[in-house]
This record gives structure tokens, sequence and C-alpha cells, in this order.
């Protein structure tokens, strides 16, 4: 079985794209990803593309061959859909199948259009990913239902908002630097604990923002690369997926989430690692909360013990385990299909060096995407290592 | 690479079911798959999803995860969207996933649900498969895209709206004893001509119907069925998938589709056979029309020979390569996410002897489905094989 490379990495700068439509995002992420790889569009076999709301937020659906088109591929492609991470799913499908063979060379990524629905009509989009049925006419929203998580994670492990706050620190602080990130501004604990409460406990400095966006990953086959020289010095080498009832009420409890625990146990054993191999991570922060689900999901930190690692510093990056050293979806900034992409591409910088915050991992060999869809009903994982 | 076995095969009938929500209808198109296959839902490892519209339609997005539960599985779950093709890759990336060694069993499929919507948003939501910004912002509608489609053919190869009714008359026939079908109901040649207009040349007789339904394929690898005495004499031997630009207006010519050309060519390759080992095939036939373009993409006509198959009796169930012996999707309905999978369903049915129509084909070892999103800017197509 061949090792999966990535030969190159795109993003469009998050943020406010209302001017461009989707197609000329997602065709500059990948002219991006080809230009970092010098690889040639003719070389690649299939495009996987992740893509959420795009039927609500631009009428488009059949976004792969438009895609396709957009960044210049002959080539089969396929949209996949898992909410927020829709990209993760392409990405890992984008493994499976150089693994297998049936692929050298796949352009991966995503790319949602989110910031020309007001504030009412994108709430309303994204619920789409929750159960309409038994949660959404019942009023949940994505707020609400992360809002209900966190109470449930109070209740059963203690903590507090200002622990939260000191995430929305932490991820705003990490995005100063970072030419891609919607916002490159610092905040303090007061102005997040101070922002307007948008779902208690959770108030809008809690919250990721509303993004456009596109991201582009080049994977190859080891044999490709050796075969055209192509520098690829970061590896693909575990990928892990699960899943979990759609609906909060259909789960055992809100204080957990199994299908991070699924993606993130096959993953490393996909891998050959476990979870004290991890160097850093990129975490899906929807909302404050979501991080510390996610690192302990991950098993980078024990149940109950998530809540306090970016106030005690175990999270920053000068931490044992620096969590969302891109800022995370808090403050890079949240383009929906896009996300599970820009993990992977961000990590990938970090670990080549060539990243505005590398050197806060300069020693680091593995690092980890996280990339979930709903409240987690859905959850993608992939390590990533760097040669030596 | 283990060889891709059919364990079993459910369907919910196709029709207009608005007083059941799209989860009931997936739930009973798996248990039938169950049933038929006598493989329990454990040993399941993946679903993988189909559907198109569900946003607008249902205001569900997150589809899978949601899918999955309503089927009794906790595996991962993925979402597929290609427009109309979407069980088609559902299907084609369950196929690959097996031959991996990524996975033994794979639930594929897909549901939609339509008739909720009245003509005019069933034909907005259908729209969002073309071209948003410049396609429908003309005014392109599915119907009037084949109208043009089928003058551009007429205007190359010749041909007339009789040789299309002849298509109707035969796909209403097949679809009589098919328990599945919207229509069992006979029409005749004058009735589709006398038809309404809809988009000139073609008539509401030249068009699917807006349908409900789902559909679902259970698929082992050859171990798994050998391991567990599961009986599937029938296989998926091949795979193929084409693209092509998503506005017609983007392409060198509308008479000929080289999205079936190239995911047929691909298909038979890996099956190793050629378009004469085809005994007979279930194509997109979205409009009448497009069953002329099906049949010659796939290589079983010459490029301006498909018009007269019908009339001539070519495409019959009497004649050398019958043609949507199901009824196709002008008879038996297109619930457009779950049309893919039907398609292999029927085929399989067909050839082990358990479908109504399967006398018209008792010597058959070959049949192929063929599955199109949009005007053909996607296309799959599998190669099926029964047990000598």
């Amino acid at each position: 079985m061949t090792t999966v490379r990535i030969a190159g990495v795109g993003l469009t700068p998050f943020g406010a794209h209302g001017d461009r439509a989707g197609r000329e995002l997602f065709a500059a992420a990948a002219l991006a990803a080809f230009e970092d790889a010098g690889v040639d569009r003719d070389a690649v076999d299939q495009l996987n593309y992740g893509n959420f709301m795009g039927a609500l937020a631009e009428h488009q659906g059949h976004q792969a061959p438009l895609m396709a088109e957009a960044a210049g591929l002959s080539c089969p492609a396929t949209r996949y859909e898992e909410a927020c991470a829709s990209a993760g799913v392409a990405v890992r499908e984008a493994v499976r199948s150089i693994r297998s063979g049936e692929a050298d060379v796949i352009l991966a990524g995503g790319m949602e259009r989110m910031t020309t629905l007001d504030t009412g009509q994108a709430t309303a989009a994204l619920a789409i990913a929750a159960d309409e049925l038994y949660e959404v006419r019942a009023g949940v929203t994505f707020p609400s239902a992360y809002a209900l998580m966190a109470r449930a994670y109070f209740d059963r492990f203690g903590g507090e908002r200002e622990d939260l706050a000191h995430i929305a620190v932490k991820n705003h602080a990490n995005a100063l630097e970072n030419e891609y990130a919607q916002y490159q501004k610092e905040i303090s604990v007061d102005q997040a604990l101070d922002s307007p409460p948008v779902a208690s406990p959770l108030h809008l400095y809690d919250a990721c923002p509303i993004t456009d966006g596109a991201s582009a990953i080049l994977l190859v086959s080891e044999e490709y690369a050796e075969e055209h020289g192509v520098e690829a010095p970061v590896s693909i080498t575990g990928s892990g997926q699960g899943g979990d009832n759609l609906a909060l009420q259909d789960r055992q409890q809100m204080a957990q989430t199994p299908a991070t625990e699924i993606a993130a146990e096959e993953a490393y054993a996909d891998a050959e690692i476990t979870a004290q191999d991890v160097d850093f991570a990129e975490v899906h922060d929807c909302f404050t909360i979501a991080e510390v689900l996610a690192i302990e999901g991950l098993g980078l930190f024990e149940p109950g013990e998530g809540i306090s690692a970016a106030r005690e510093g175990q999270t920053t990056p000068d931490g044992e385990t620096p969590i969302n050293l891109s800022g995370g979806l808090k403050a890079k900034g949240h383009p929906v299909g896009a996300t599970g992409g820009s993990q992977i591409a961000e990590i990938t910088r970090l670990l080549r060096g060539d990243h505005p915050n590398s050197d806060a991992v300069d020693d680091a060999t593995v690092g980890v995407s996280h990339n979930a869809g709903g409240t987690v009903a859905s959850a993608v994982v992939h390590v990533l290592e760097v040669d030596q």
C-alpha cells in the first residue's frame, strides 16, 4: 500500500467574498495548490470536493463538475457532503483511492460561500445539519445545541465561562500572523466574557464567524512523487471516520463525542501511533466548547481535563500540545465545506516550516486534524507526519 | 483484488409518499435489502448514501448519519451528491472501498423526496443541477436543456418526435408488471405524440415524473460472502465515471455525451468486456432523448442509430439489447438521489431471475447501469455479471 503524500496546498483568504462566485474561490485555491506542488493539472485523476450549503447559498448543486471545470481539470469529480466535515470526508476518500491504486493524483478540498446570507438566513441554512423533524422544528440552532453541550459538560465535569474565554483568546492570538485568517485581531478574556450572549453559556466570542473561502490539497502517491521529482515531505499516514445519531436527544449523553473517539482510534491505528505521539492538532472549534470536546475525544486530554487546558497554557503555542495554531474556526473562520481541507493545509505548512507559527512546532513530526459535522454526528480525523 | 458481490437489494415503491419522511423511505429500502441478503446489520462497515435536493425538499442536509440511524446502523456514513447520479457515485465508491480491502460490507443507495414540492418548486430545485450563473439565470430548466439536446441531435443525425414516442411507449410497457413502478400503465404512440408540449420537441410523455423513493444495495466482498454463506450470484465487475463541463454552452456539441463514453470505456475495461458483450442495460432516460444519447454513449449503438432503436424493436424486451426493462426513469419514476441504486437493484433481480421481466433476459449474463447527472455533466456506469 502506497504512502499518500501532500504535494501542495492552496487556500483563499477566509472572510467575506460576496463579490466572488463559489467557482472563483475554489479556482483560486486550486491554482495556489498547483503552484505550491509544481504538478501539472493534466496529471489529476479525480477531484474530491466538499460543499455543504450550496443549494441554499448559491442555488447551485452538482458543484463537482463545475469546480473541476473552474480548476482547469478534465477528470471525474465527486461532491461529498457531511455538513461541516464535508472536506474531511473528501480528503479521506482521496486517501483511500490513492492507497487502493485507483488513482495517483487527486485534488481534494472544498468551498463554501455564506456571507451573502444574512445572519438569520445563515443560521437557518446551517441548521439543516441538525435533525429537521426533531431538533430544528423544536427551535434548535447550532449555537443553542452547543450551549446544551456546554451545560452538560459543565454539569458533569465542572468548568466555567472563563475557561471557554481562554480558548477564544488563544485562537485569536494564534491567528494574528496568519494571512488567511478572517480575524487577525487580538482579544482579551474580559472582551470575550463581556461579548453579547448568544445562547447561554455561550457568548458571541465563543462562536466562529460566517465565512467565505476555499481549500485545495493536492495528494499524490509516493511512487508518483518519486517518479516526477515532486517535493512532498508531509504524508497523510492515518485516516478515520466516526458517526453518531444526528439528534442530540438520541445520544447517550452530551458531554462527550463518541464519533471523534471512533475516528481518532481508527486514524491512530492506521498511522500506528497513539495519542501520546501527537505533537499538535487543528480541531473543529466551531464553538469554544467544541475545542474542549475535540481534544478530549482525540485522547489528548482526559475527560474533564480539556476545559482548563487553554487557561493553564497546555494548548497554547508554548504548551505541550498546541491546538489550533492557525487560529482555528474561531479566528481563522469557518467556510463550512472548505474547513476540513484548510486544516490539512495549515498542518502541512506548520510541519514544512513555512507557516507563521511553525516556530511553535519546530521539533514536531506528527500533526492531527479533526473535522466534525453538526453536533459531532460525524467526525473525520487525519494524521499527518513529516519526513525527518 | 476481491470481487464485489451484491448480497441483497431493496427498494420502496416509487411514487408519491408525501406522508412519509425521507428517513422512513430509506429505512424501508434498507430493511428490504437486509431481508433479501440475510446479512446482519452489525456486519456493515459503512453507509454510502446518495441524495440530491434534501436541503430544498426537506430542509435536511447532513443526511448520512440520519439515514444510518434510520437503517439501524452504527457505522460511519457519507453522503454523495452528483445531481441525478448521486447514488451512482455512492455505489461506485463502495465498490472501490471493498476492492481496496478497507471494507467488507457496505450499504449503498439513496433517497429522494420530491412530491411535497409543487411542479414549479420541483423544476426550480432540479435546476440547481445546471449552471446557476450561466444557464438557470438565462431561463434554462431541465426540460428545456434536454429539448436543446434533442434539437441538436435531430439536426445532426435526423430523427423525429415519433421515434422518441416509441421510447416512452416501450418503457411504459416494460413497467406494467413492475410493482415498484410509479406508472404501471400502458400508453400508445398517439397518446405520447398528443400529450401537451413541455419544451419543443419534448412533450409531457417524453419526460420522467416527479417521484419519492429509496434504494439500498448491500455489497460484500467475495471472501465475506463465502465465509458467511451469503448467496450472492451477481457481482459488480466494472465501474467507471466520466465528467464534462456543467453548462451546455461550454461543450463542444450537444448531440453526444462524452461523460458517458468515458465512464463506459472505464467500466468495460475494468470488467474486461466490450460493448458487444452487454446483454441489456438500465439507462438514464430522464427524457426520451436521454435514452438515445445513453445507448449511443455506451457504445451499444453507433452515433445516429440509437434514435430508431425502439421503433425498430432493437431495445424492446424481444430485441437484441433490451433497454430499461424496469420501465426506466420514464415509467418506473425518478427519485433523483435513489435512481442509481434502483438501476443496480433492477439489474440484479433481472439477472437472478426474480424480476417480472426476467424472461426477456433469461440467457443474459451481463447487464449495465448508466446513471447521469444534469445534462450528462456526470455519468457513472457499472457492469453487473451473474455466475453461470
